[in-house]
Parts: C-alpha cells; sequence; structure tokens
C-alpha cells in the first residue's frame, strides 16, 4: 500500500497521523506524485525532500526535488519571488511534517509469519502464530513472544522473557533471562539487554562478585540501536520508559531508570543507578556518573561528563574546546596552574589597595 | 541448597567464605529467615538489603527489610534508639558482607552437561564431558574446553583457543583463534576476544597492515562484559592477569597489559601497548593514551584522559566541569586565550614593580 | 609459501611489494634465516624485531633478534661501535619495512572454499565457487558474494547485500539490507553495518521516527574493526571510501562520509552527516560532531571533541588535562569562574591607568 502518492494524498496522511496538528500550506501543483524521499542534493522530481538546518539553504535553494517542506522563514529567504518548479509544503514544524510523509512513503519489509526450520525454540516457549521467528534463532525455556513480534537471524531470547506485541528484533540481538521488552520496540543488532551489572566488593585485594538478580524493563515504542548494552539491575530492576530512544553503541548500567521520551545519542554511558528524567536529551559521548538523577527536559551536550546532580532544567555543557595543537599545549599548561594565576592577581590586588592607603594618608 | 536461610545461618555461610575475615555483629533475631536480596527502598521482611553509599541513609531509615548490614557509625546514626524492627548486622565492609550473604542466597542456574545438537564443533576439538554446550554453538578446530564449562548459544570458539575450568561464556561470545581464558571466568554477551589490533605502518599515502600474530591471554577469575572488545597482539601477546573485572564496551587494544585484580568501569578505552599496574580502578569512559604504564593502586576517574605515565599510585582526574551552555560559552572562549590573561597579568606585575621602583627612588 | 625466509630473501620481497621504494641497506650476515617476527625484549635468533619508537631503544640496544629495522639516526645511536650479532636493516621507513617483512613471514590461513551444510542461505543468493561460507551463516535473498570471500562463523548477510572479491568477514558481522562492501576487505567480529540511523522528529512530547532508507557503502581495502557500527543514511547513502582503516567500536552516523585513506582509532563517535576529509586521522576517543567537515589531512588528538568545521589541514587537540585529584578540584572550581579572572584583570588594568593619569597630571 505504501508508495507513490500525490502530494495531496500525502499531506492527507500526515493529517491523519498527526491529527491535524501540524497545518501545512501547500504552493504549487498538489497534484504532483512523490514516489520517495531524498537529500535535497539529489533529489529528482519524484522526490520529497525537507530543509530544516539553516546550513542546508543554499542547497534548498537549488534542489530539483518534486516538493519541499520548509518553514515559512525559509519560503521567505528562498522563494518570495515565487519562481521555483518546486512544490512547497509550507509548515513550522517541517522536519516533522516531513517525518510522517517519509512513513507514509515507506516501503513496508513483507514479512512471513512462522517459524524458521532452523530456529531452536524449547517447547515450553510461548509464540503467536503471527510472530516470525528467523533462522537460527534461539528461544529458550519459557520466552514469551506476543503477535507480530519479528525476530531476526540469530537472536538470543532468554528464560522467561517476553516480548510485547508487534516489536521486532534486528538480527543478532541477545536479551538475557528474565527481562521484558515492551510493544512496537525496535532493536538492532547486537544489542545486548540484561547483561549483568557491574557490582563487585573489596575482600582482600581481590572483587567479589554482587550476583545481578534483578531484570532490565523495558516500556513501549522505544528504539535500542547497535551493540547498545542494557545491564540488569543488582536486585531491583533497570527501567527504559515508554518511548525512549536509544542510539548506538550507548552503555546503561544496573538499576539505572531512563524517563519517558527521552533521547539518547550514540556512546553514552550512564553508571549504574542513574535517573534520567521525562524528556532529556543526552548527547552523543556524553558520561552520566552513576548514582546521580537528572531533571526532566534537561539537554546534555555531547561530550559532557555529568558528575553531579542536575536539578534543574536546562542545557548543560562541559567541552574542553578543540584547538591547534601547539595552542592547546600553551593552554593546558595554564590550565594546571589556574590558581597560580588567581594568586597572582590577588598580590596585584593586595598591593594596588595598599598602594591607594598610602597615597591617600 | 541455596535459597532461605536463617540470619544465623547466612552469617556462617559468610563467615566460611571469609574464613571469618569480616566479623559481623548481629542486633536483634537471628532466626529470622531471610529468603533473597532487595534494595531498601522495595524489601519486605524475607529480604536481606544493605547501607554502603550515604545518599541512601534516609531509605535505610525506613526500610521493611528483615535484615539490613551496615556500618557502626550508620547503625548509630540511624538506629542508635534501637526502635527498629529489622535485624541489624552491623560490619564495617558492610558492602563485602552483603556481596558474599548475596551468593549465598543467589539461586543457581541448572546446567545440564552434554552437547546441543545444533552446535557444531569440529571433531579435534576436546571437550570435557562435564562441560555444557549451548544451541548454535561453533568450535573450531582443535579448540578445548575443560570440566564444568558452559558456553552459551551462539558463541563461536576459534582453532585452539583454550577454556579452562568452570568458566561460563554467556550467548554469543566471540573468541579467535589461538586466545586463551582462564579458570572461573565469566565473558558477557558480544565480547570479542582476540580480533586483530589496530597496526598500520604507511606507505605512499595508503596504510600497510602489521599482520597480528600474538594472541589474548586471560587469566583465572576475569569477568568480561557485554560487548567488550581485547585486541590479539601484533607479535607478543595481550595479557589479562587474574582477577582483573571489566565492565561492557570496553576497548583493550594489542599488547597491553592489565595488572591483576584491576577493575575497569564501562566506556573506557585502553590503546595499545599500555601496561595498566595491579589493583587499578579505571572509571567509566576514561581514555588510555598507548605505549603508557600506570602504576600499581592508581586510580583515574572517570571521563579521564591518561595522556603520560602515572609513575606514583594515587587518585587523578582530568574532567572539564559541566555547567549551563551559556556560562560555558563565556569560559571556554577565555580558555583558548588563558596565554593572554597570563601575559596581562605580567604586565600588570612588571608595571607596579616599574612604580615601585621610582616611588622609591 | 610464506615460512622461514633469508634475510636477503626477505628484503627481495620487501623491494617487489614496495617497488624498492623503501631502499634498505643490510649491515651483517644476510644469509641468515628468519622465520617470524616478535617483539624486541623476547625475539630469538631467527626472529625479525623493529624499532620505531625511541620509548624502545633500550630493549633495542638488548635484542637478541635475529636481525632489526632501525633508521639510520638508531642505528648510529646503539650500534655505532658496531658490535652487535644482530643483522641490522636500516631504513629510515623502519616501521613500514617491518611492515612488509611481516607480511611475507606471516602464515596464510588455509581456506575450503565452499559453503558450511549448517549455513542458511537463500536460493537467490548468488555464491561464487571459490567463496568461503562459514558455518551458522545465514544469507539473505539476492545476496551477493565475490570470488574469495571469506564469511566467518554465525554472519547475517541482509538482503541485496553485495560483498565483493576477496573480502573476509570474521565470525559474528551483520550487514543489513542493500549495503555493499568493496573488494579485499576485512571485517571483524560484531561489527553491525547498515542499522538504522538515528533520526527522529519531535510531535507533541514524543519521538517520530524517520524512516531510514539510504545504505553504507564500503569501498575496496577497508578494514573495520570489532564491534564498530555504521549506520545507514536516512535518505543519501552513508560512504567510506576506500583505504579506510577503522579500529574497534567505532560508530559512524548515518549520512557521514570517511574520505579515502582516513584512519579511526578505537572508540571514536562520529554523528551524522559529518564529512571526514581523505587521510585524515582520528585519535581514540574523539567526537565528532554532526553536519561538519574536517579537511583532508586534518589529524585529530585522541578524546577531542570536534564541534566545529576544521577547514585547514593541521594537528588539533582539546583535551582537559589530568592531574592528581586534588589538584583538579581547585582548577576545576576556577575554571568555572575564568570570567571572573578576567574581570579582575580589567580592574586592575583600569586603576592602573587612572593612577597613571593622575601621577602623570
Amino acid at each position: 500500500m505504501p508508495g507513490p502518492l500525490s502530494i495531496e494524498d500525502l499531506a492527507k496522511a500526515v493529517d491523519r497521523a498527526t491529527g491535524k496538528a501540524l497545518g501545512a500550506r501547500i504552493i504549487g501543483d498538489a497534484s504532483r506524485t512523490i514516489a520517495s524521499v531524498a537529500p535535497l542534493e539529489v533529489a529528482q522530481a519524484d522526490a520529497l525532500s525537507f530543509l530544516a538546518n539553516p546550513r542546508y539553504r543554499r542547497f534548498a535553494a537549488a534542489t530539483r526535488a518534486g516538493a519541499l517542506v520548509l518553514s515559512e522563514a525559509d519560503r521567505h529567504a528562498l522563494f518570495a519571488s515565487g519562481s521555483t518548479t518546486c512544490v512547497l509544503i509550507v509548515c513550522e514544524a517541517a522536519y516533522t511534517w516531513f517525518a510522517f510523509a517519509a512513513q507514509a512513503l515507506a516501503p513496508q519489509d513483507e514479512v512471513q509469519p512462522g517459524c524458521a526450520p532452523s530456529a531452536v525454540v524449547h517447547p515450553s516457549a510461548r509464540i503467536d502464530r503471527s510472530a516470525t521467528i528467523g533462522p537460527l534463532v534461539v528461544i529458550d525455556e519459557g520466552g514469551s513472544i506476543a503477535a507480530g513480534v519479528q525476530i531476526g537471524a540469530g537472536c538470543y531470547v532468554g528464560r522467561d522473557v517476553r516480548i510485547l506485541e508487534a516489536t521486532r528484533l534486528h538480527p543478532a540481538v541477545r536479551i538475557y533471562d528474565g527481562c521484558r521488552v515492551g510493544a512496537r520496540c525496535l532493536v538492532h543488532s547486537g544489542a545486548v539487554i540484561g547483561a549483568d551489572g557491574f557490582g563487585f566488593a573489596p575482600f582482600q585485594g581481590r572483587w567479589v562478585k554482587i550476583p545481578q538478580t534483578g531484570a532490565v524493563l523495558i516500556g513501549d515504542d522505544v528504539e535500542i540501536g547497535a551493540g547498545t548494552t542494557i545491564d540488569r539491575g543488582a536486585m531491583g530492576d533497570t527501567v527504559i520508559e515508554d518511548g525512549v530512544k536509544i542510539d548506538n553503541q550507548v552503555q546503561i548500567g544496573h538499576n539505572c531508570r531512563i524517563g519517558a521520551y527521552s533521547a539518547i545519542a550514540g556512546c553514552v554511558g550512564i553508571a549504574g543507578s542513574a535517573t534520567i528524567g521525562r524528556r532529556c536529551q543526552l548527547g552523543g559521548a556524553s558520561m552520566i556518573q552513576g548514582h546521580i538523577t537528572i531533571a526532566d527536559d534537561t539537554i546534555i551536550s555531547g561530550a559532557t561528563a555529568v558528575t553531579h546532580d542536575v536539578r534543574e532544567a536546562g542545557f548543560y555543557t562541559g567541552i574542553y574546546p578543540f584547538m591547534r595543537n601547539r595552542e592547546w599545549e600553551r593552554n593546558a599548561v595554564l590550565l594546571r596552574h589556574l590558581d597560580e594565576l588567581r594568586e597572582r592577581i590577588r598580590r596585584l590586588e593586595t598591593q594596588l589597595r595598599t598602594r591607594q592607603t598610602e597615597s591617600d594618608r
């Protein structure tokens, strides 16, 4: 059913999906047919493209896309004269409109429900007949696979794992015993859910393992990227709430709680027992220390280490600016001696005050 | 055998495991039965909990756990009046006592020795009859699997790999040719042991590969986290000594040596030929440059880049403090110009000295 | 055919491979037989070793290697007297000479072309008869595997994936639908090529997925490390050009382009739509922000966050220096208040100027 659509039908599809919340205005021939989405630079007459990042304005001005979603401000800046062959779809939430349109145009994989003959499924596992179990999948004792679930080649689903309806595991996802994945989730290859948290107590110069007896509970509509690892709780559970989006190679320690609708970019590390609020955004390669709490609606820049609680929503950053190596060498040395610089300023201030006093006499 | 125990029996179990090294004092009814461990906030009357981090004192004060391990100082602060229904187990090494108790209570997986019919085992591999080889495992030519080893579903054990007794590989661990894993190790899903180190020489604008002909040698009682990668040596071997604990998504380059009983938290990167001492602790997302040496008993903070040798044990840190983005913008600009600030201070000092001299005349 | 060689024959092999571009001079008995390569400290009389890093000069001075490649300067410094039993191979590009020699000496794996009986290959896949398909591999509909390709145990090759000649996938590599891997590539275990990019638009407090419809195109002679993830493009493709070398646990976001012959060390994160030039070197755990461009021949230090375009080739760094924790605490506090330090300097300058003016009257 998805595939080429007129711009008019595309707009209707977006309206249906959004409850008409976006309110786009179409300038040009709405009967033109759109077959796919494409970047500004390469889009042809049957493609939809979008402009959201001002960096790409010059590509938008020159695009040969059949239709272009953009904000009123961008339309005014680029096409005020009206001289474009491109149908303009003017919408303040241009990127969001584009997202829904792209979903309407996206080809859907055809899946054949059933269990590949090479899958190894424990007889006690309950698998809905509308689920698809790929080749060389292992489903262990007591596993429960709901309607419409797709399990890609080579996945491992541990003992008593529950996977709710319409969730898709790409090939080679591993889920340890006792974990739960909600409905309509998407999990990418190499993700590991439920490995042991890193818990050891010191004893006579060596480490004693704390058995990790909790699980991982993942809500609905969660996306988990390739190679991401989410550890099981030490005692209680690690919890990923509904609608959280997690990119690749993210590490989430035991007993963390990630609030609903938060987004976590690639290479982020979150140490154990951290609590991330709802609707937070953690930039790529940021690092969250253990046992801390981050307020709802907080945004953390990429490459920032969060070492204590964030009590108030806001936009936080801690990045050493990069520069020519020679310049860095000079500055880094001074950085080690900031306290000496301050001391010299103090002495200067004292000297000046003394003189002032002397000359006032 | 593990399962519900009286507090008295639990204490005996801890004493046996520790040679009575911890010396706990029990306050309250030692005949009470404990079935499991649980966090302070949710523990019920049949659960053991612990207090080690002062952040959680208020939860300890209100816990409904059947038994609570804590230090004398915490006991005094919270329960001096004696009015608690909770049995108190007072021990200076509260967390360590708890670790041993949790091990005594932990349910043990039942494993059935033998080889899953779907495993692909080379006829030349030697597999002890008490080992468990899971479904869809591949064991290549010359592999050697000792007594009591458990190999989870979908693992790959390369040519001439040796795995010593009682080690457990969770599903989907990959071990390249010629590597060795010691006894009683635990390796988590997605770990890759023995991939090529990153060794290339430049030649006419391209890269020439240095064949990586060493191996990885892993000692006894090592734990390796999910998605962790340990590269084989370029010529000599990469060595992980006994008792090292490695968290998830750690990268250890070729020819590193990690000293015994060191602990490496998640997302750490250790570049090639680095030597980490014994009993070191590397915080999450810290980064260790290649070819450097870190002294025994060194602690490195999370998110710290170690760019030269650490000759003396101690606690080292290098983290850009995070702050409101606006504040960061202001400070980061100044950071690029520390040398100018110093120059201005110098000029001020010179001017003042000159004046002093002049006014002294 | 590879194996023990006289030093003379080894030199000829290097000359053949390099078109005599390296020009080494041999001092000593060139008929001596070399069987393998080894590190300076452990090399025996039948081994070749090398000196490239001045840190290891003392090991070179004491080496018992049969032959040693080193620069003229190192030869002069260490062996000016001529008193060594070691055959010296003097070459300015010592490490490169060593690389080619090591390749000549490296034992070659024997592979038997054909398809393991446990592999699951879709009938529509085209597999060259000289390719080797390991056990428990899955090759999906329309996959195309060229001559001499080796696919290790448990790999997943998605729909319509093309793998060109002589490429080797180590066990457990996952390649999503529609991606292409060039000729003579080497991909390590756990790598994931073609997972969805991280693209979401906000809508009413939740995230709307942008379907990721591009692919990953990988050139020839590319090496990809263990656990590395390269995301498919959102619309256009993610492109890795020829000769790029990528270490372990690197994350490359959607629509990135990595220029030919660039080298990317372990744990690097490159956010979406970044363009890395040709012959760049990204140090371990560096982080490249999305949508930025880095000039050809740029070198980025490890642990450096690149937050804006690099227009000019050069060596760039941004690392917070590490120090004793106590010292760091003091300095980090001041770092938050650099603007106050500057303000105090300003005030001092103003005061001094005012006095100067006053005293000039």
